[in-house]
């Protein structure tokens, strides 16, 4: 039985609702906070054997070693806060827990835990508030009070500072400089990064309220080696509480705002001693409105539904997606698991473009715009990794990290347990289409905003030299007379060494086509910008090259029944029944029967292939082709990675299949905020929740960009009574109301109009 | 109140008598095992928060950046096992514990721990039994034993691998290599030390037993990033128990036989399976058998006492000095926290020739003979460090690591927490007594031993590079027409910038003292030695250089009082009363009231100074003048350092003072052993332990050298009925036994005469 709860009255967040250490990493994911500049899990001030604590800084990378890849660096910790009562230590495992409750509120950003703790002769009353800023973004702020509720006096020690023995799993990513205290206060330290040579300054200071009146305990620094603490010790008596304020600040020279002005620690010192005056609740209340502001004001998603939970789910996909994205910084982007934990090494996927970026792009496009441009100034790093492959243009890594770290996915992962050779990682070599799926978010945020200077800044760049890439990366077969992608892992990543992946060989072929028109399209430009892109480009050389081979690339055609086949061979392959693999509570169970090598052999889909591809594509199929093959993939999809969910829900709700839709969208629902209690340890599914974002807009909402065109066919589930969301459409902001009945369109701008396609009709608001 | 107790009766050995997670780190520490190759903490199977986890292999120093100095490696944990009974994991923090008895047998080296455990529905009794072959250097063997007390069958599931996850407080020595499982049982892990390239493979199999019978539980091999394990799961019913063992091997290219022959992981893997083949219960026996005839069999020590703890005190002293002095190898020597914990980073001092290697050089020369070849092999270092400091000769590093380390004081340590800057380390440039202390360790055992193929092999090297470095460094003084040593350090660490500190003084005019007899007694070495010596010195110039300057050596000098001064401006420092630092429970309280610069000028001594010159050159000293020094300075002196109280104890018992001797002999024994519940938390006090061996051999059993000469001058305590030891001298065994009606030497040889000293006379056995 999990102790995971929903706050979905009033307040909307979620809640732990009883003490069990086992699931700490859960919450530490599932409540992490954070500002896109930072993230911080939801580890406790206490600790435990069974935690992880983590707190990661967007764009900190570190290289360990050579047999090492780059990964973001797991920070000192600032929030652990050492508290000791009578000589005996905080630890819910000892003693008695009585009204424990710990909650995350996802509209205020604010995670509150309470509980009294009865041990010995001790009863004492706990509670714990913290925000990371949402509008100062070096800011972290604690508030912690503690009530003797017993019939004595008690000894009370809190030990409380910076501890940088925190690692990546053991993997150490920072040298240690200088520890100090100023002022008598505040505690500072300052580490470097062994081989980026980033420095970190960070910076905390205490303050006391004993009995509601300020106080100045007994105190004592105390340094370790990476670790800088305050000891304060003093006696509470019976029904007497003290409260403690922790306010910490963390700065690095990854900041674009490092340089010149005011050295990195005079800044940090400002910043605290700015944060630390106006004190917890003001920070807080700052932090609300700016999380009101951007968000919840600007953009809400209101459901009614049957099951409140449904609210509460994109209102966790909205929260953790602002948490997670360095939008303030175009060298940054979106890890996997965002700024949640140290999965994936923070690395940014074809998440971003395919997954993640509709929502910013519909509701934020300046941070779109930000994640957009990260793919520019990281694209030596693509150029690089086509030219190690012999390919020209721009391959993107598969992994990407710091811009200048080019492809990051690990060569090897683990190792063979029965060979005991290190197990080579295929992903970086032959998981090729994200070099088109960064075309198609681009393609897509320029078509959704008409911010057209775009291309013209750096846009025409990543098209056409992605396009580049395919074209060299397309494989001529004499005998049939076409061009072949051969070797490759298509998006479902259980099918390894796929020839002409239907998937791949479409995003190449449509890549080529944008890249094709965007050239023919040069003459719009600013004569400047003409200039530059002709002294970069052989443009007639490129335009009749694409233009020769467009027409000769292979694209997995629809077989008698209908059905496209993932790939060449794909038909030829044993079909399996996998409903005990679907069902199961943990994903990738299918490895206890079968091994990879078996897998590849099986018609079985860890995620959406084909299934994407109609979806990115829509207008490319009939709604025939569209049904029959979303049959034919459901049912064998073991929807084993977290990506695969809200594309087949969103299709499904295409196609009129209300019933299947809502189930796989709540089932997309529970991969974090579900009641597996594991899953989510090495920190929340990024992705994922962009898609809960598309089943709800795209799937539900029915809002498509058609290539530059809305398209607007609202369909809601059963449960549902209404939906109302808002997007911006071209720089106007529109406010889409449904219910059952039918839809409204309000264009929230007076003096522009917005044009949008609904069953095929043409509305203008 | 501590859980700290004793065993006394049949076995000896310490016991924790209920369990307490605050109290970890001391047993750790206390209840270490090793073999001189390796070292282990005695961290539990289970994990807790305030446990200190630590394997040191002897010699694997690494140096991680360059802020930092050489330390030895904590390495990747073997003996954590993650037990989860029904899906809770064995914490004894939760629940109730009932019959908890841990116990670490001394004389077996066994580690045992014993308790049932009651939880929800569970009782479940736990025998957890470890040792570190004392045979078998290489290998750790453990058995556990897990039986069902409850009513209901449960589901048992183990964890157990190895996890290299362990740092050095924080920071990270290894890069992660090759992790396979071998022959479907064998789990080996791969690393390489970060800098030092040294190569580390580690190899753990287990073997499991249920209800008596072999049994092969289900298994699944878990891989994590710097970690390996099994994991098994099984189920027990009601009264039915299984054990497990858990047979693991370290070895490591410091390793001297590591080169040739087989690669390293091969001699792994098969010096791993030849001892799983044996079991637990066969290595250990060997492995009793090994500490038998190295040590209690050879060298025992019985005390027949009022107090049982003086026999304890002295076993567990001579047990940790196996346990962590690599007596194979002579690249290394000992730690001053031996291999039980990351202490002083591994390091040796000058702890190794003043209070270790004496127990060494008369129970066992030949690891004595090790570890001042160590001082040879590492003499290089000592070059470079008198180069850089503008002297000549050999100057020994303070602090001292792998032989090509050099001198590996910390610059710095921590900050200065007021002006934020680093604070500089003195020691490693002002502690230059440390050269003397060398040459004096290197004396000492070839009087003891007659070894004087030792001087010709390497001492002369040793004797005359020390010695010319005191030359260079001593200083003329115009106006006092002689040589002076000043801005020292001498060994009370409390008075800094000191001028003719007066052991300094002397052990550098003994130093250059004892080079000039050894050049004039060159003449007695084979033709060859000397060439080759010749070759190397100019002899006639050193022997003119260190006649010429001998004499004109300020050595200092009792005052009216028969006061000898520590140093030029010792009697002109205030005193203070020093009761209450000396009755604190915690050393350094000075520090409460007090900064190291007031310390610094005020007549307080951290550890024995005058009293060590005293000490060690008795015959130099009347009986008034060391009687009236030791009241002197034993009334000023905080024994602070962990080095100092078996010096004033054996003092005293020189003095006749026994009822002043046995108390401070006490206050040494508890150094580690006592009810002080954190002192040892970073690791045994090696010196302290050789200080307990002095005060019972040199102070009670009244033995000591005079250049060549055997002292014996027994003296028992009030308490004490009996002691009787062996020493090794000039190659027989003698047994002594002193009673308080005399004593009586035994010869063990029967063809050689050795003649002792007593009361002014010779006597001959």
């Amino acid at each position: 039985m999990s102790n995971l709860g929903y706050i979905t009255d009033e307040k909307w967040g979620l809640k732990e609702e009883s003490f069990n250490s086992k699931w700490l990493r859960k919450y530490e994911s599932i409540m992490s906070q954070g500002n896109g500049y930072f993230g911080l899990r939801a580890s406790t001030e206490e600790a435990y054997v069974s935690e992880k604590r983590g707190m990661f800084l967007a764009g900190l990378f570190n290289k360990f070693d050579d047999n090492e890849v780059s990964e973001l660096v797991n920070l000192p910790d600032m929030i652990e806060v050492h508290i000791n009562i009578n000589g005996e230590t905080l630890d819910l495992n000892k003693g008695q827990t009585k009204n424990y409750q710990r909650e995350l509120d996802l509209k205020t950003g604010e995670l509150l835990r309470v509980f009294e703790w009865i041990y010995k002769e001790l009863h004492v009353k706990f509670e714990f508030k913290r925000i990371v800023s949402f509008d100062l973004k070096h800011i972290l702020a604690q508030q912690i009070r503690i009530e003797n509720l017993g019939q004595q006096s008690f000894e009370l020690e809190i030990i409380s500072g910076i501890n940088g023995q925190i690692t990546n799993t053991g993997t150490q990513h920072l040298s240690e400089g200088p520890k100090q205290m100023i002022e008598g206060k505040v505690l500072q330290m300052t580490s470097e990064t062994t081989s980026s040579q980033q420095t970190l300054v960070q910076s905390t200071v205490h303050q006391f309220d004993k009995n509601g009146e300020a106080y100045d305990p007994k105190a004592r620094v105390e340094m370790e080696r990476r670790k800088i603490q305050n000891k304060y010790w003093m006696a509470l008596a019976a029904t007497e509480y003290l409260t403690i304020e922790k306010i910490s600040a963390v700065h690095s020279t990854r900041d674009f705002d490092s340089v010149g002005v005011r050295s990195i620690h005079e800044r940090a010192l400002a910043d605290l001693k700015e944060a630390s005056a106006l004190g917890y609740e003001k920070l807080k209340n700052q932090s609300i409105e700016a999380w009101n502001n951007k968000v919840w004001n600007n953009t809400p998603i209101t459901i009614k539904s049957v099951d409140p939970l449904d609210q509460l789910a994109v209102i966790f996909a909205q929260y953790h997606m602002h948490v997670m994205t360095p939008g303030h910084d175009s060298r940054m982007n979106i890890g996997a698991k965002g700024l949640s934990g140290e999965g994936y090494k923070g690395h940014t996927f074809w998440d971003t473009e395919i997954f993640l970026l509709p929502y910013f792009t519909f509701s934020h496009p300046e941070i779109a715009r930000s994640l957009i441009e990260y793919r520019h100034n990281s694209i030596e790093g693509a150029r690089q990794k086509a030219k190690k492959n012999g390919y020209e243009g721009a391959q993107y890594p598969w992994e990407s990290a710091w811009i200048t770290d080019g492809e990051t996915t690990p060569d090897f992962i683990g190792t063979d347990i029965v060979t005991g050779k290190p197990m080579k990682v295929l992903t970086g070599y032959d998981e090729i289409h994200i070099t088109g799926d960064v075309a198609y978010g681009l393609k897509q945020y320029i078509d959704v905003t008409n911010d057209k200077q775009l291309l013209s800044d750096f846009g025409f760049e990543i098209i056409v030299e992605t396009a580049i890439f395919w074209s060299s990366r397309l494989e001529w077969n004499n005998t049939l007379n076409r061009y072949e992608i051969n070797d490759v892992i298509g998006p479902d990543e259980y099918t390894e060494h796929a020839n002409n992946n239907a998937y791949t060989n479409y995003i190449a072929f449509w890549n080529m086509q944008l890249a094709l028109k965007v050239i023919e399209n040069i003459e719009s430009y600013d004569e400047q910008v003409i200039q530059k892109i002709e002294a970069l480009y052989d443009l007639k050389r490129l335009r009749d090259d694409f233009t020769s081979k467009l027409s000769k690339i292979f694209l997995q055609q629809p077989n008698s029944a209908g059905i496209i086949p993932q790939d060449d061979d794909f038909f030829e392959k044993e079909v399996i029944d996998i409903t005990k693999y679907k069902k199961a509570e943990n994903v990738g169970t299918i490895f206890h029967d079968y091994n990879m090598s078996q897998v590849s052999d099986l018609q079985v889909l860890k995620q959406a292939d084909v299934m994407l591809l109609i979806y990115l594509f829509e207008n490319e199929f009939s709604n025939d082709i569209k049904m029959d093959n979303f049959h034919y993939y459901e049912t064998i999809t073991t929807h084993d990675s977290s990506l695969s969910l809200s594309t087949h829900s969103s299709l499904a709700a295409d196609l009129d299949e209300m019933k299947l839709s809502y189930e796989l969208f709540k089932k997309a629902t529970e991969i974090d905020m579900g009641q597996q209690m594991s899953s989510s340890d090495e920190g929340i599914h990024a992705a994922s929740l962009g898609g809960i974002w598309q089943t709800v807009v795209y799937g539900y909402g029915g809002v498509r960009n058609l290539e530059g065109t809305l398209r607007i066919e609202p369909k809601l589930p059963d449960n549902w009574e209404q939906l109302q969301f808002s997007i911006y459409w071209q720089g106007c902001k529109l406010t889409i109301s449904v219910t059952n009945d039918g839809f409204e369109v309000i264009n929230h701008d007076a003096n522009k109009e917005i044009q949008y396609l609904h069953n095929g009709e043409y509305f203008t608001v």
